[in-house]
């Protein structure tokens, strides 16, 4: 299957290193994400939303490796498992929040993407849909989810 | 970009008219993933989670319209406002309840998804990074959300 970017994202970051890993740990930043004109009819309705799921390309990353050391663990992990970058379909998925679309540009905020990532996808966030209950989640109980104070690195460059 | 499927969903929905609209709609419908043998050693640790996104091919819709009639509405909606099929990028998103892996195979609940469907990426689901409060959800405030009682058609062939 091919994928054709839909527009591309904005934000601060412009390396890797030193970035937030999680939309959780980039509470405030702010970012735009630049539709392609001919997709914008696609935009109708979508400002009544206040979260939008992404779904964009893991551009600056190249290759994929089975297992990998999360930026949360010490330990080797199945990719699967994680949200590392460095996967078979590189495909990166944030939620974010959106506080307006004005001419085919949607202003968001908690973006942990680099700039110029190529967007694919947007859908709604939707709670009844999205979220879940009784939830195990494996690795990250035993080492903590503190998502907020972590920071990635070059590693899967 | 180019994407190389990871494994194949089965499920029993063969035919998209009549099939659950969300994985809240699909509560106990139960599915299986095969993994191909090559991506196997990144299931490592997933089975710590109770629950698992994915990231599929919506493999029986042709081509895409930018403005759409969802299932539950009647009017028609931009379609990055919907979670219909026929999007520029026609790649699926749900979350599972993940019970077990067997040999390379998940067994999964709560599945939506047509049988045969090509996999492309499988990420934790984690409370933590993925849930959301203060949510607007723009015309499903309005129409109410009764995804459990709608069932899918053949609108997005």
């Amino acid at each position: 299957m091919e994928l054709n970017p839909i527009g591309t994202i904005h934000t601060p970051f412009t390396d890797p290193a030193g970035m937030p890993i999680q939309p959780a740990g980039a509470g405030g930043v702010k970012g735009t994400i630049e539709i392609f004109e001919k997709y914008r009819a696609g935009l109708k309705d979508l400002d009544g939303f206040s979260h939008v799921i992404l779904l964009y390309h893991f551009h600056r990353s190249q290759g994929f490796n089975l297992q990998v050391v999360p930026f949360m663990d010490s330990e080797t992990r199945g990719v699967f498992a994680t949200r590392a970058p460095k996967r078979p379909n590189a495909i990166g998925f944030s939620i974010v929040h959106l506080e307006r679309i004005e001419n085919g540009t949607l202003h968001v905020q908690n973006v942990d993407i680099l700039d110029g990532t190529p967007l694919f996808d947007i859908k709604p966030y939707v709670p009844e849909f999205d979220h879940q209950v009784d939830v195990r989640t494996g690795w990250l109980d035993r080492v903590g989810k503190t998502v907020t104070e972590k920071k990635a690195d070059d590693r899967f460059k």
